[in-house]
């Protein structure tokens, strides 16, 4: 495992053990999960699996204290797998505190990171915000907003700059250039800016996140109390990363045959999954006698982390797998059809609300 | 001398002649300040002694294509005899020029380097804005802003930093903290703001600073066609530094004993001035016979640089000097009591002026 995380890379440190000993983070277990006021697929599959300090933000929410959500997506394309992910964490979160979601469409990281200018940047945006409604966004209980158009933010990034050194970006990030160190800075004044005197001041802030985005969390609560003694230290948990479909690296848009983008044709899509990585046999017969390696396969976790919320049929579709009651080739055909019936009936939802997400971006 | 020059330090870079050699800055000469539409004080005297592309705004001016000016003071402080030559440079040029000036409060500057927050810089600027309105700007043809209040910049110096390297910057500005070079990369944003689309789009821009501000510059030059291949390079034309009383320094609020500030009482800067470098000799008797060593006095400075317009009454302040003619104490009372005569007079423009000022920085 490489020395730092690296929230720009496609790495899917597939080890999570390390990321606990080297860098700190802390265990979900079932107690704290317990502890939330409503669970989802991503918290009883232990697909949320990290945190730092949510147990300091679950205690301020029991004890009725102002609580808020943040985080934040580059509008660099449409939400694949893995964004959806990251959304759903967000809107659970926002649902079961009851929390004011500040939702950062972060142009100014998809800029430095992707070299995309803020025009292209704001149309994805919409795309984006589109999906986080389908998805269930409550968009009345939201602040949503754009880097570029932002001054709170890039000031607080600008006085964060001020408080640490290269010295710590180097460490936290490894060497990587001036634009992205740049936008990590703002990415501070995104997490700080609801404990601003203009947001009711400093509270405990939860920011979902999947887990290659921890550096940034380290980031901004070194540089927290130094910007301001009574800030709140923010609180962040953390979701597995989501494969690509040859299960190589972590899902991205850069490889478009191996991403599964929400604005997919759904003919497509049963083509990607046709060529996905699974865990099948070498034969036929050993299919049937060993059954599939199941802890192996994208395609299990295409039901497992996304499209079988019943535990029980979850239950069901591993069995059949790993006492080799089924062939990849059928069990594909399966998974591509339940994905399909998603994207037809997600895809004709957010069509619907495309008018209401321009209007929240371009009001 | 170095191999910096430091825009954040006080050093006088005395022997001028290396900036020429090492750094590329080009020589004004009286050919090229006699194409000038006027003349002032500090052009005639060689005070503006240095610039860039000077020659190639005067061409696009003489040929009548748009151009402009574009400058900026920190609002750390009141003005002294430093920043006064800085504003009477912008002012001469927004004149000779007929040019709309640009004029940049630079207060996450003030901060990254002075740690000031921004309510602080906000007084400051009001102050600051009175005394160039006091010194002659045409508030009518300007652009007045705050660098934390405007988004434009912050997002261009977000696009820098994508464009150069952290080597660039420790080139050109020796190892600086983060939060330094994150305020002269906004200070690119400043500096090419002009050329933007919003603003009729690419021209000539001439940035009139003090000469230990060429690297940002420098930085702009080397960013510009970067982030649009259509911008002009920027011009810039250099003062020299001012010096400190005790002539040890350039001039710097950071010593208030040998700083002279606009807003100082009179009669404070009288003694201050009792307390200047001279150029005098050990006894009377030499003083009269070899006369005043001129080059070493700050006090022939401040007529030189500052409280003497008139060039043949300069002339015989130096005659009297250099002949033996008068004491260094009593010199230093005529200066004194012209540097008094200006405040006064100055204090009393600039009080009807502050209501105005505080309406251009609220508005």
């Amino acid at each position: 495992m490489s020395e730092h995380i690296n929230p720009w890379g496609n790495d899917l440190y597939g080890d999570y053990s390390q990321l606990f000993s080297e860098f700190g983070l802390q265990h979900v277990d079932s107690k704290l999960a317990s502890r939330l006021p409503m669970t989802n697929r991503l918290w009883k599959r232990g697909i949320i699996f990290a945190h730092r300090d949510f147990d300091k933000f679950l205690e301020a929410f029991e004890k009725g204290k102002p609580v808020a959500v943040m985080s934040g997506i580059k509008p660099s394309g449409d939400f694949h797998l893995g964004s959806k992910l990251t959304a759903e964490q967000i809107i659970f979160a926002q649902k079961a505190f009851q929390s004011k979601l500040y939702y950062c469409i972060a142009d100014l990281e998809a800029f430095a990171d992707n070299g995309q200018d803020f025009e292209a940047s704001h149309e994805y945006a919409v795309q984006n915000v589109a999906d986080l409604l389908a998805l269930g966004m409550d968009e009345k209980n939201a602040f949503i907003y754009k880097q570029s158009e932002n001054k709170t933010v890039s000031n607080l990034g600008f006085i964060a700059a001020r408080k640490t050194t290269l010295a710590t970006l180097d460490a936290l990030y490894g060497h990587q250039n001036l634009g992205l160190y740049t936008a990590a800075l703002v990415q501070c004044g995104d997490i700080l800016q609801p404990q601003l005197k203009e947001f009711d001041g400093p509270k405990n802030v939860l920011v979902p996140v999947g887990v290659d985005q921890d550096p940034h969390i380290r980031l901004c609560r070194d540089v927290a109390q130094k910007i301001d003694p009574k800030f709140v230290l923010p609180s962040a948990t953390y979701q597995r990363l989501f494969r690509s479909l040859d299960g190589t690296t972590k899902m991205s848009k850069r490889d478009p045959m191996n991403v599964i983008s929400l604005n997919d044709d759904p003919e497509l899509v049963k083509k990607k999954v046709m060529r996905a990585l699974t865990g099948g046999r070498a034969t036929a017969e050993e299919q049937k006698r060993l059954g599939g390696e199941i802890e192996k396969c994208v395609v299990h976790e295409l039901m497992f982390f996304h499209f079988e919320d019943d535990d029980e049929a979850l239950k069901k579709f591993q069995h059949r797998c790993t006492s080799g009651g089924i062939s990849c080739g059928d069990c594909k055909k399966d998974v591509a059809g339940k994905i399909e019936a998603y994207l037809k009936d997600f895809q004709a939802r957010k069509k619907k609300l495309l008018p209401k997400a321009r209007k929240i971006i371009e009001k």
